[in-house]
Order: C-alpha cells, then structure tokens, then sequence
C-alpha cells in the first residue's frame, strides 16, 4: 500500500473496512497500481447505442471475452460492463481485473427528453461475479431523476453494507437543460456535487466545457472570478466541488477525437488534479494493439 | 452429454450447478438432444390473440393436453405455455418435455403503441410446475420498456438462485419503431445484444429482414459494409450481436408462411450459426400428423 | 364423492390436496351436490351500484344475514360476497354454506372508460372467515388491466398456497369495446381464456351475445364456421374456449329477465355443456319464497 | 357490560376478542357508558383546514392537552386526532379517555377536485399510544378513491390482527360529484354501504339532505318510495344502508349551526336509529365551559 | 441537565428514552447548552444550489470537513447536512458537535412548479454516522406533498423507533401557492401546524411576513385580531401554532441579509418565543473568522 492510497483511503474514513478494502483494490491493480491514478474501460456502449454503433468497427468487441483481456492486457484499474458482459467471462477471468457491475443502464430505442436509466442488475449479482464495485447512472436536470436518485439511495447502502465501493455515472441530461448544457462547467461540477452529497466514492463526469448553462451560476462564476478558461481548470473545478479533492472524480472525453487530443485531455485533467480517465470507445473501438498502446501513453500521463 | 453441449455449456461457465443442469436437459431432451440444436414448442397465442383464432383452425389445439402431447411426439426440446396450460398438465405429461413457464404475456383486446406485457406467472410457480426455465418478453423501444425490464431483471435474479434457465423473448415495439422497423436487422440485432446484457439464456428473435431503421445505425452498417443481403448473413449477424455465439439465439418465423419457406428459414438460421427455431403457429394450427411432420423435417435440417 | 366429481377434479391434477378439498366442498354442497354442475349465490351489488338500488326492491336483503339464508335455504353451492358482508355472518353461519371472498370491488361513484376494481380483501381475510375461495374480478379490455392482472396474479398464488380454489369473474370492459362488445361471443370467450391462462379454476363470464367485435376474430368464426347461432352454442364455445372443458365455467345473465328466460338460459348452459349459474340480482332483489323457488327450479334444469 | 351493549357486540361476532374489548370500551366509557349511544371528539381540524381557521376562535385549542382535557370533562366516548395532537398528550392523560389516531389527513395548501387524504400515522402508532381504534378517511367518488381505499384495506387488515377497532370517516367527494350531491341520501347511503363492506366497524357520515344525486337511483327511490323526507328518516335509511342496524353509524353536522340546531339534529340522529354524533367545532372552538354544556345536552338527547 | 431543559423534554413526555437522550443532547450542546434555545448550522446548499453558487463566496466551504470545523469552533448545538457532507468527516469529527442527517434533498438542474424532495440518505445511514436526528424537507401545497408526506411518516416513525429526533424543514410552495405566500403568516403557520402534526420534535420554517395568503384564512385572522404586524408577534403566532410551545420551532432568515438585521431577527424570534435559529448561507458564505463572531452574537441574543 503506497502513501499515497493511504492518503487517499484517508478521506473514506468511516467506511467499512470491506468498503476500505474495496476501493484499496481499485488503487492496487494494474500499471497505475499505488500511484493514486485509475484509468478504467467500461463497455455499456452495446445496450447504449446498439451492438453494431458499438462493435462493428472492430468486431472482436462482440465477444465478451476480448474486453476482460484488453483491460488486462492494458494494466487498467478495472472494467465495468453491464451484467451479461460481466456474467460471460467474470468465471473464466476470475481475479485477473477488478469489476465494476454497471447496475442500470438505458438504451435508443426509446428516446425521451427526459430520460431514465434503468435497473438491469444487483447488488447481489455484483457479489456473486467477484466485483469491487457497484456503477449507476444519474441524469440529473431530468424530470425522471427522482426515480434514479431513490434507486442509486437504496443501491448505494445495499452496496456499502456488503463492502463495495459505489461509482456514480453522473450526466445531466434533460428537457430544461441544453445540448450545450450537458458539458457547461457549471453543470458539470453541479453533477459532481449531487454525486458526491448521495455518498458515490467515485464519480465519473465528462470533461467540462467553458459554457456557463444556468443564469444564477454565471453570476456567481464571474463575480468570484472563478478561473474556468483552461480544460485543467475545469477539470480542478470540478475536483473542488467534489469536496474539495476528498472524493475520487475521473473523466470521460466523450465522442471519437484523436490520440494527440485524448493525451491532451490526460494531461489536463493531471494537471488540474483530476483522478483518472474512463476511455470506452476511444479504446475497444479500435485494434487491440492500438488500444493497448493508447491506454499505456495515457497511463504513462499519469505516472509522469 | 455430448462435446458440443459440453462447449456450448462453457459459455455459461459462472453460472451455477443447478442452472446449468437445466440448460443442459434442454439441449439433451427429443430428437436434437446432444446436437446443440433446439426445436421449441411456444404456445401463448390464446391470450396473445384469443381462442378462436388460435385454436378454431386445428380445435384440438384448445385442450391444453395436446400441446404437451404434440411437443412429446415431435421431439421438441421444450414446450413453452403461460401458467394456466402447463398447470393443465403438468402432472399428467410430468418428466416428459421440458417446461418453460411463460411468465409475462399480452392480449389484444386492449393495445398501445407503447405496449406492456403482464406478469402472469412466478418463479416458485415455474418450480411448482417441474418446469426448466422460466421465459419473459420484453417489448424494447416502448415507452413502458423499463417496467418489463426492472421486473425481468428481478425474475432473473431469483430463476438463477433456483437453478432454471431464463429465456427472453425480445420483440421491438413501440411508438418510435416504425412497424417494418420491428423486423429490421438493426432492431433485431439490438434487441438481441439487450436480452443477452440483460443475463438471458436462451435469446428468441424474429427473423430480420434487410431493412435499416435507425439512421445512426445504417451509416456504421454502410461503413462497415456489415453483410445483410441473404438471411444466413443476417442470423449471422444477429447470433454474434448476442456475445458472439456465447448465447444461445433461436428464431421464429411470425406469421404463417408454406412449408417450403419453413424450411428454407431453417436451413438459413443453421447456416447463419443460430441455434434453432421456436414453431408455434405453423406446428399447432395444422392437424398434428402434419405438424409433427413438418416438426420432423426441421429438426432433419438441423440434424443435417 | 360421486364419480362425476372426481372426473372434474381429475382436471385439476397437480393442484394441492388442499386445493382439491375446496374444489371438492364447492362441488358437493347443496341441492346440486355431486352432479358437477353450480348455482351460487353473489351479492357485490351493494357495493357496485349502491345500496338502495340493490336491496330497496327487497329491504331485507339490507341484512347481510338474509343473503346467508337464502343461500342456506336455497340449497346454493356457495355464497359470494364482499368482506363486510361475509364478517357480518361468517360466524352466525359457519359451517352452513361454501363462502367465496370477493377481494376487489368496483363502485359507481366514480366511473371510469377503463376501469379498475379496486382489492377490498386479503386471503388472510378468506381463511378467517372460513372461505373455501377467493373471487377476483378482472376487466380485459381496460386500459388498468395490467393493475388487476397483477394483483390477480399475486393473490392467486396466495391463495392456492393456502389450499383455497380461485374464482374469476371476468367482465370485458374499456374504451376499445363498445357496450355490444362487452357481451360479444369473441370476447367473451376471449375473456374465459385469459382467465384460465391466469390460473383460476372457476370462471364467471356473462351469457354471450352472436356478435363480434374484433374484426381479426370476425374473419376466422365465418372461415372456421364455428356455430354460434344458438345461446347452447355460444355456451359450448365459451367452455371450449377455457381448456376445452377442463375448467369450471359458470355464467351470469346480467340484467332483469323474466323467470322463464331465465329457466331458458339455464337450459342453454346446460345444453352447452356449461357448469351452472351464478344469480344475483334476480334472487335476492324478489321475496325470499319467490327466490327459493326460482333458484330451486333452475337447479332443476341442472339436475334434470 | 349493558344488555344493549352485548346486543350491539353481537353484530360483530367473528371478530377477535381483542377487537371486541376495544368496541366495549367504547361504548362502555363516558356519559353515555353502556347506553349504545356515542358523542366523540374529533380534533383534525388544524391539519385540515390550518391553525388560525381552527383554533383562534377559542385559543385554548393550540394546546394539545385542551382537547384530552375537554373530552374528560365532557364525558365524551373517546378523543380522535392525527398522530402530533395524540403524541403530546397521550402519556399525560393515559387511560382517562378512549383514544382513536386518524391515520390521514388532507390539508387545503393544495386542492384537488379529486382530492386524496395522505396516511399520517400507523397501526404501530396507534398501539404505542394506547389508543382503542384507529380513524380513516376516504372520499368515495374521488378518482383517487383506490388508493385510499387500497391503504385503508391493508391498515384495517393490521388493525384487526392487533384488536384495534377501525372507525371510517366517508366523505363522498370528487369530480363527478355535485357539492350539494356530497350529503345527498342517496350518496351518503352509499358511502356508508362502501364503509361497511370494507370492514368498518364504526362509520361515520354527514348528515344527508334529501337531494338525490344520480339519475340511476333516483329512480329506485322514487319507485319504491323510501321515505327521505325528515331527518329522521334519512338518518334510519343510513342506518339501514349501513347493514340494517349491524353497524355503528354515526353523525356529523359538517359546518357552523345553533345550538338549537345541533340539538335538534341530536334528537333527529336519535329518532332514527343513529348511534350517535361526532362533534367537532361546535365543540372545540367555544369556550370551555359553553363546550361542555353543549355536549352533555347532546348526550342528554341520546340518554333520554 | 438545567430545570428549562427538563421543562422542553416534558412536552416530549410519552417519547422513548432514546428519543429524549438524543433531544437532550441536541439541547445541552454548545454555547446555548442548557438555555432551550438553539442555533444550528445546515449545509445543504451543495445540493439545492449548486456548489459554485454554495461555496465559492469562500471557498473553504468546498471542503466537508469545514462545516463541522465551523459548526464546532462557533459553539453551535448541531450540524446538518446531506449523506455525502456528513460520511466525509463523521469518523474525523465523531463526537464534537451533534449531527442531523438531512434525509431528502432537492436540486436546481429541474425545477418543478410543485416541486418534490428526493430522499438521498436513510435512517440506518444516521444511526451509522452516529447522528441524533434526522432532517427532512417537505413542501405543503406541492401537488407531489403526498410523496412527502408519506415517506416522511414512515421515516418519523423509524426514526423514533431507533431514538433518534425528527426534524422537519417545513417549506410551503406549489401551483397554488404565491412567491409572497411562501412566507405569508398564515402559510408559515399553517405549514408548522403539519410539521406538529406529522410528529416532528422541531420544525425549521421560514421567518414569516405580515402577508395573508389564503382568503379562508384571512378572515379569521382579521375576525380574531391575531396580532401579526410585527416580527416577534409573527413568531410568536407561529410558535401557537406549533401546539402552543409543545414543539420546538426554529427559523431561518432565508436570502442574505446584513449582519444588523440577523441579529434584529434573531431578538424577534427570542422575544416571540421562538426556540432558535438556523443559519446556512449567512454564516459559512461567509470568512470563517466573521461567520463565528456573527454565530456568537446571535447566541449572545438567546442567551440574553
């Protein structure tokens, strides 16, 4: 257990020591084990987007297996999917990666302006296929999101009770925020705050933009003068409402970009202190080789 | 047991003694048994669409007995009914074909664009009742989607804890799919990759046409020049959107269709690497010395 | 046990011992007692449509002791009724008569296109009060069927657990069927179907009318040429329709009719090879002697 | 234990002996002890309609314990009110009076022309406050009538498995009904019909005028002339519609009248069979003394 | 314990033992221990606000462990804040200031017209943080209050079961209710009698205007003379309406106000008889070194 990890463990104090061993694991695997850094693969995108959006570019995805292997292969800290991708390999590479059961998810065949994610596993599925942790994700700003606070509530302290760390998907989406909304700085760090006041051990947002969404925030965003004009000070922004660095926040770039603009972001979210990367389809969408090296320069940020 | 039980059974490696025992007994059962093949007898069509249509054009159809009786003498590997039929004969035919418990269904006399199927049946009646598996439909793309999702994902969670299989029927549906777009191999595949996420065992499809509905999905189609032209191709395709193979995927034809066509469709799900045919309409509106032809000749093209 | 009982029962194999005893006390109780055939007793009408309107005609049926009398003296099979009315005499009356719990009532207090009726009683409540059956109503056809489906569902696991038959009074109703259509001999035994589908072992429609109300049941009565010219006819068909027989039918005329036609009907039942009658309003709403009467002539008919 | 109050305990045969104790000690404390008469105190006004509308006319009502205080010295049967005013003066005022807790209540910051009265207290709180009943309201008529409904089944159910009495509060109310149809006999008949058959074993109603509200038994009324001409009589077509005398039926006057009035009602409830008054703000909102005065010259009207 | 403390604690009479400790510690904590008065830090404005519109006035409030250091330096008797807030420094501060967990929450990313809170923490959470109470919001004349007010009796009542306090943020607001009748005096009485009501042992309200929102009401107040020009008048009414002084009352100044004018407040709530304060925004907005001298000099008016 480096420094570090201890240091980090030192801002869950109060949790269970299964919860304390739980997040130690998360902080222990892979190439960034001990240095407090955590890049992750999730693969949702299937149920997301639909089978073909997801895997056809490279179609070794459709097979469940291939993304135990390059989360291993990659050294990342673990892997999250939703429970029939876990439940088809969690036997055949048992103990090789952490897993993060991914507990609801939506998907487009139905689309609505105020979405919900729903339900697709359990805490006791997660027990049973040896994961570390617990996914969920909150669409805070939509009318539905009553309906996920109250499950990711009840999740959440099933969860810990059985010594699992819970991580919070937390993406604002709805009929009273704009496309451009979703990623305003303020919105973002809003989703971050609602994530870590609900009891989430780590929280996963996208990378801010400078749009400022809500009116009573701008005018405190330029009355206090708070620097959000770099993506590094976003991203400390939103470390800072996160309480203050006390909770573990990580970032997902989004869409497709390329390589040089995917370590950029790296090194932003480094430098403003940010805790890691969520790479999805920036990573299995692509050869394995390929993924492999982008996630080792992206963790190599991270050593740096 | 046979090596290619064996094999498929590996795909389910995590799951427990007890579940893979009744996935094991549904692949060793009537004249398939061992081949890794299946040919299913679903009967749910008296409260799909009533009685009369259902049962007027072959009347011995509306004795629950033959329907056990028909499955028994075509050897089919299962026969799937809601509560009422299997508790109508269960004790009588007990041991002599596979039950699967149909434990949502739907009527006509009221219908929705977004529509609903009704839990109708329990696991501890599945049990009840000798049954193998338990079967659910979901309707993706309703609006009232995540209502047979949350309660699917719970009757997984409690079959799997008492050792029965879980088979899914996914049938697109809802206000946002055009009626074309239910069959489209898009859907299809879509909503195959969602009932195997979902922790499905057995996965039960419409066969798809060619038609693209979603228009994000057509570009990547294109892109990847993803092959679709002939039915083989499109099983094939739908087969590796439910994990690659690591499912077990089997069509219906819907409607009536000749003999002729039956065949054909059989022969294209078997070169495309699905896993079967589930036969309803087409086997128990006929007189049953021709339904358990036409049963026999499916099974030959499998066993082929 | 007279052997007619017994081939009835045999229907039921796999029911509980429990099960079977209620079964078996219904069908040997009272006048009819042993022939197979039912005349029950059911007063919800305080309930549905007020009490004045029910019992004015006939004040003492105000006393929720006279419908036990009368079903005593009458030599019925069982008496039906809400809570409130089988507490007020359960104790008085034990012993003397079959009771069948209705758990969920309607009122006209409020109407609704699709209605619900809403659950009034538990099957705890049944066997304190020494009920050999639950009576459940369900609307197919309403836009809240899936309400009382479920509820139905649930309760009649319950109540088969705890040894008790189940009987459902199955009414089709809501917006998509039109007044005619609620008696139309398509819906009807559509609506015995789905009853049986759903696991009760008796069934209560309403006497079917020659209409037909759905267009895709239209076409396959006048292909198949199913004969529904006569009431004996539409009787056959309905009892057809639930399991070919296997399931108790039983039928209500509904409305005010004269006595002869209600002897007329209860010929037609028989003929039909239906199970028997349920009377209300035309038993209790006439001077007990006069009700004895009828009732005592039309288990005539059934004995005849 | 009067003749009177035996005959009266006689109706409720079949229920526990504790339920029965609790009935006794109803109608066995107070002025009116072992006559079959009751006068309650009902005290839910400063939820229904706000403090200042309820208490400033005779501030000595803010405090909780002037109601314990007024009831005792009053002789009342027993004190009814939400679960705050029963809280602060049970355990000062244990065993001086019969306690009834309201378990719910609506309140006038929000109206709705289908109104709904929320569960405030439980079945647990009742026992834990000593009381001897627990009070209910529905609004019969109102669309959201199931939903009270359904709650006071499953309470009443609990209530009568802890030998609690189940005192209802039925209020016709709702879009489809008039505000004069709200005390029309024939409504009022009917609420208390619905209350009787849900299990109450005290009901209480308005008073009803002599309108009559639906067409469908407007005609029964008029055909068979039941006489609703008088008070009186009303009163005892209430009674007779509350299981012909075998259930508690009693009054309220609703809003402000005389004292005169208030008497003469009393005398009107007494000639036809009514088992007595709730007296709410007649009570409360005068003085002290003047109270008092007012309730034992009602109980002299019952006594008489 | 002082003789006031003893006094308040008998209005409790009938509360569990535990449920008087953790008053009692509520009461003998701080500056103001022993005096019946209470000042309490709340921190849920991360949540209802957003944290840049929360904490970046001074921006040490990002930091959970702030609060309590705040809370604890300033002498005050607890401290309350959401789940998140209280996990992060529950174990580092365990023991120095009593702790209120803040049950349900409310957020800004969807606003609502009748707005519902979101529970965000359970009962089991308080016990394991070592807390005395729980905290939670409702909204009176919200058309979802029935949310509210249902998960609110459930949680009182396992609260008190656990011993633990109840404390209710009673915020009137809905469609039917004025931006100015949120504070009016008859809303603010009004929604203080339901908090009484419901059971809660103190209810926080909003320090009320001299408007009169409701006409029902402003009758009475006119009729009566209830005397509501001044604050302490206000206050004082309230209090009467929160059963007379039985129930702690505590109010909070709303919006940012000028130092002069918290304490001008303060004293009217003192004089009105009021039990304390509630102070969010205007103490931790604010330096450290300023929100402690301010907190002391409102206590200094309490302990006046």
């Amino acid at each position: 257990m480096t420094d570090r990890v201890r240091q980090i463990l030192d801002s869950y104090a109060g949790e269970s020591p299964g919860v304390l061993t739980s997040l130690a694991r998360l902080l222990s695997h892979g190439t960034l084990a001990g240095t407090g850094k955590l890049v992750i693969l999730p693969v949702d995108q299937g149920v997301e987007h639909g089978p073909a959006r997801s895997f056809a570019p490279n179609p070794a995805g459709y097979d469940p297996h291939y993304h135990f292997q390059l989360a291993i292969e990659a050294g990342c800290n673990a892997y999250a999917a939703p429970l029939g991708f876990l439940e088809a390999g969690a036997a055949r590479f048992a103990g090789e990666v952490p897993l993060i059961l991914k507990l609801n998810n939506n998907n487009s065949l139905y689309s609505d302006d105020d979405p919900v994610s729903v339900q697709t596993g359990s805490v006791d599925d997660a027990l049973r296929l040896g994961c570390v942790a617990i996914g969920y994700t909150i669409y805070p700003g939509s009318e539905q999101s009553p309906v996920m606070y109250e499950q990711l509530r009840s999740l959440t302290e099933e969860a810990k009770q059985a010594g699992l760390a819970v991580v919070v998907w937390s993406y604002p989406r709805g009929s009273q925020i704009s496309a451009k909304g979703e990623t305003a700085i303020d919105v973002v760090a809003y989703a971050a705050q609602i994530a870590a006041q609900m009891g989430a051990h780590l929280i996963k947002v996208k990378l801010p933009s400078a749009h400022l969404e809500q009116d009573a925030a701008r005018k405190v965003y330029e009355a206090q003068k708070i620097p959000i004009e770099t993506l590094a000070e976003r991203v400390r922004h939103v470390v800072q409402s996160a309480f203050d660095g006390r909770r573990i926040v990580i970032f997902s770039g989004g869409g497709k970009v390329d390589d040089a603009q995917i370590l950029e972001q790296a090194r932003a979210i480094r430098d403003g202190g940010g805790f890691g990367s969520i790479i999805g389809r920036n990573s299995f969408q692509r050869p394995r080789a390929d993924a492999v090296k982008l996630l080792r320069a992206i963790m190599d940020v991270y050593k740096g």
